[in-house]
């Protein structure tokens, strides 16, 4: 039996992304590798999962390497519940999910597919790591960010991660030698203004596209917005209780 | 110009279902209200946003009250951003979502379209409220919970919510002489243990459905788990910054 640490990757750009590609290339070097992906882009589904229809999972090859690889219908939140419950033999010891084709940092980890599948990973009690690329273009340079990706995992695997804590790690859209290192950051302020585009159909049927500008409320230095447009790595430590403790006196306080 | 509070209310289980029709009926007693759901069931949808696809939104009148209402394509969060940056003429003073047909308790939140609305709206600068019922049945009785939605929904309007936090409140299935009160709580640490029904279609091909089993290891008196278990209504106050503080120490002290 392998003492390599058996590695769960996924990501919500599909299996066949160059950022999933990338990430498996490098888990490779470090455990035995079992990709579940999904079969199609999930850019923006958050945290759903599949439960008022079916799902299907079938075993692929795209490439020569050593990984095991499984096509999946579903969100990314449905392939890591899949892959832990299902496919895979026993717990994994990490997950990895990405590298996301552009940011999920700051309020966009609430939207990103590529987190939720890593935090869901962190619900079952599997350590987990979202890694993403502030570049959204198909053909996006990955190669250079590789070494860090290979660091920040073998010392995950190595210090243990906080029980329930998904580390979000976003990269600079750099190059290699203007990349200035990497912060640990918590997740700045910010929002979407949406704009919605309104068209009207062959039919005459009005119909939307949603688009919009991202604001930064955020001007503290500690935050993950700051550290990449100054040239840094951010790696913010992200939980699933989502609840405000300074607000229960508050709230207790109206005698409801 | 009407100087009633401006009222959105949206859903997960889509615009006719009765858990939203009983929120409704009760926002008409407090505001203008204006309605803007999901056109069919989204459950588990998470904080998905439509990103890839087109929106539709239609105008349409379901019963004689004077809520005016629109019918959308798009996930509970799509509904939400429509809402505020597209369809009002001006900020709402308030965001409902609900009544939700089950839980969304402890880690439901996370998977939850009920929740994941009514969170879209407070990142976007409006108190926001989530209602769910622990009963999943389509015909559950709401009548006896109406008066607790209103006060609740009337304290916030007056009190005004903590920056930023989302309200999620959950009803246990109980009479009215059962309920015992409401407890402020914080999220129990809970999670699912997924089965896969695993069965064969008609052409030979295997396909899953998402069943899962509820495990609660939270023992802690102050969790929403232990009060609705115990009578109690919960009210858990809910934030989108999901930033571990006190992890940031330590995963600086890796030295990366």
């Amino acid at each position: 039996m392998s003492k390599k640490p058996l590695i769960l990757v996924t990501n919500d750009d599909g299996i066949t992304a160059p950022g999933i590609r990338a990430l498996i290339s490098v888990m490779n070097e470090i455990g035995d590798v079992v990709v579940i992906a999904p079969d199609s882009p999930q850019s923006g589904m958050g945290h759903a999962i599949t439960i008022n229809s079916t799902l299907e999972c079938n075993k692929i090859t795209i490439d020569s390497g050593p990984q095991i690889e499984y096509s999946c219908s579903g969100t990314p939140a449905d392939c890591v519940k899949l892959g832990i419950n299902e496919i895979l033999q026993r717990k994994p010891d990490l997950c990895v999910s990405g590298v996301n084709h552009g940011s999920n940092s700051s309020i966009n980890v609430i939207y990103s597919g590529t987190m939720s599948a890593a935090i869901e990973a962190s619900i079952e009690g599997v350590p987990a790591i979202g890694f993403s690329l502030l570049d959204y273009n198909w053909d996006a340079e990955f190669s250079h960010i590789k070494k860090y990706i290979k660091n920040i995992t073998l010392k995950a695997l190595e210090e243990g991660l906080p029980k329930g804590i998904t580390l979000n790690v976003n990269f600079p859209k750099l190059n290699h030698d203007m990349i200035k290192g990497i912060k640990v950051c918590k997740q700045a302020d910010t929002y979407w203004i949406e704009k919605f585009d309104k068209r009207v159909n062959p039919q005459g049927k009005e119909y939307y596209w949603l688009t919009g500008e991202f604001i930064n409320k955020d001007q503290s230095e500690d935050s993950d917005e700051f550290a990449l447009s100054n040239g840094y790595i951010s790696i913010v430590p992200v939980k699933h209780d989502l609840t405000d403790y300074e607000s229960i006196n508050k709230i207790q306080s109206w005698n409801l």
